[in-house]
């Protein structure tokens, strides 16, 4: 299942960071960036088939997801998704509802992606609580540290469905429960947000499943375009916008619809969804293997995260203390291996993972962490040439150094 | 010239809303739709080329707006930019200069687009003095009222280049003059924003030409693709981001790269800058043939807006007092012309222009708006195929109603 151009030589390994465009989705997209040019605002016929092809797109979502249409809402990216989601939430309570930012307690933990933590550090400069829930040394929220940060007051909880860069997958179910206990008792509402961009390839999103409020996916993340996202909500929810416009998506994000991007995105995630399962079991038992292998082969290497079902099917992530594993990275993609160190968010510019560091609390391991996201068409072979690879490399570093 | 696919039979004539996308940028997209799809925040090859394509991107739209690469930053659209230039800049003054919101004042006008209308009123909501400068019967903003609205505490002046609707172009030099004279005179920083969205097919956008601190435009209105855009600044403004995350696009607008997007709008605003003005020319003798034909054989029927050089190429807009003119667009949509009452953005919910209300104060006339805005590709017989049409619909309607 290769459905992409590429060198043979190369094996892209960083499936977390960017996936390719599913073909069904891009030709899905093509008579949008052709003639079907409308803006689904206007009245004529040109733009109704632009709306067509867009409220298409949103039912298209809502099924895979198992949601309502109305509930659905597209965006400009996980990103956007995030800030919109979390911004969003907190803005109209203060608005609608009155509420002071600082009466208002939102947590999250210490291992989210910039989009989500750097939201919450925007909400903090501006009066909100912002508190964190411990995370155990495999990635997993503690049930029980987050059983005691929450508070009458606490009015948002947000996590990653699967951590970004260590692929530990939380235990949604079991942190929804505990939410809606919080709220009988409190009589309160705390609202559910789950950045999902890593999910749809090899998990279930179905809405229900998952039990969020708010629930982030990010097209480019699962085959779909860049640059379009979707964001799914339950009823409980007000959303203030982030972006003032034309009152598109049900005022909730203005803006001319990316037409094609909104079909793609729907294209891609119906697909990604529809055999999640298969594909995260091959997945999983070539990544278990090349883990295995990687620990044997490699000195002095460790995991980071989870073994087993409650990681992400296609996520490895290890540290080599005492390597500097940015060159690795670098050293490997001269030999034809496209892997990372981190979250290529965080950029290219070095340092520590912060999502090892919270997890450890050990510098030298948050400072040479190797990340390899495998996708549908990775195979063993190809694990084992890295592993090779990447033996060679520190074996020379170490002999230099040594 | 007609470069997309099109029924023969159709008259489109709401270049305002929505333009098809031009064949070079789709062509120059196509890879990055394909193999092409890394995150060019990777390190590894596959990010370095979406690193190199984005790049290119900036560095073309530099060349063609004849501004320094950095000072150009992708966005998800005009709606974006709009609201990261007008919120972008005063909360950078709030949070870095410590300004306080209420000693913070912005002047705009009562015709802008909603994107900069709802964003000026977003400030206003949390406490900035938002003061509207008169425009006058044809749009012109009054240099005179400006200059005796302009006080020390003014920070921001936002108007369109080009209004979207009644498209007057404002004399955005005399704008400039006026704003640097209050500088010197206060020894203040007042920040130009221009909403150019209108403006790339048709007038210069180059940047010491406009003379803007931030101008925004947007690849949806200047043949590119939907849900992206532009926003060039001086090197005056720091602008606070709105969206939080992993810091691409220099902190300034965080979120994956749109890389298709992107090579997109680059392709699209050069080609539509480089013969502006030529286009313009030829729009400009069609435009003034129909509008001649419309106000001759169209009983009642008033030009909204300036004639001559000052109004954008491609713009006509009457009204015809009396009129469903909701009714008529939807009448000369089956008949196979595609018009529009007003902004797309507005919605298809009916109702008056807001535009045509400010400088008419009129509401029989904002009630009765028609706007026709044409392409390279508009022949003056579609326009009196439209004429003919668009009296058979009014005769009608007022033999009905009398």
């Amino acid at each position: 299942m290769i459905f992409w151009e590429k060198e043979t030589k190369r094996v892209y390994l960083d499936w977390a960071a960017a996936t390719p465009l599913l073909p069904e989705a891009k030709a899905a997209m093509e008579p949008f960036l052709k003639g079907d040019f409308g803006n689904p605002s206007a009245i004529h016929k040109e733009g109704q088939v632009a709306r067509l092809a867009v409220e298409g797109a949103r039912d298209f979502v809502a099924r895979a997801l198992q949601v309502r249409p109305e509930f659905v809402t597209f965006t400009g990216g996980g990103t956007e998704g995030n800030n919109l989601a979390i911004k969003g939430t907190i803005e109209a309570l203060h608005q609608a509802a009155g509420r002071s930012y600082s009466d208002m307690e939102v947590i999250t933990t210490k291992i989210e992606h910039s989009s989500v933590s750097l939201a919450t550090e925007h909400l903090r400069s501006i009066g909100v609580q912002v508190r964190y829930v411990g995370v155990d040394e495999e990635g997993f929220v503690k049930l029980s540290d987050l059983r005691e940060l929450l508070s009458e007051k606490t009015v948002l909880f947000s996590v990653a469905y699967a951590n970004n860069e260590i692929g530990v997958v939380q235990p949604v179910h079991q942190i929804k429960k505990l939410l809606r206990q919080t709220e009988e008792r409190f009589n309160t509402q705390i609202f559910f947000h789950v950045d999902a961009a890593q999910a749809p390839l090899w998990l279930s999103c179905q809405f229900e499943t998952v039990g969020a409020d708010l629930l982030v996916l990010d097209a480019a993340k699962c085959c779909g375009p860049k640059g379009v996202g979707v964001l799914v909500r339950s009823r409980r929810p007000v959303l203030a916008p982030i972006l003032f416009g034309g009152g598109q998506e049900q005022g909730i994000r203005s803006g001319t619809e990316n037409v094609a991007g909104v079909i793609g995105v729907a294209i891609a995630i119906e697909w990604a969804q529809t055999n999640w399962r298969a594909r995260a079991e091959l997945a999983r038992a070539v990544r278990d293997e090349a883990t295995r292998l990687l620990l044997e082969t490699i000195p002095g290497a460790v995991l980071n995260g989870p073994h087993g079902e409650d990681r992400l099917a296609n996520n490895i992530n290890i540290s080599i203390p005492g390597i500097n594993t940015e060159y690795a990275a670098v050293w490997l993609d001269a030999r034809g291996f496209a892997v990372s160190t981190k979250s290529a968010c965080a950029g290219a510019g070095g340092g520590e993972s912060a999502v090892v560091k919270a997890i450890s609390n050990d510098a030298a391991r948050a400072h040479s962490t190797l990340r390899f996201t495998i996708g549908p068409d990775t195979k063993p072979s190809d694990l084992r040439k890295l592993t090779e690879a990447l033996k060679i490399y520190v074996t020379k570093m170490r002999d230099l150094t040594q």
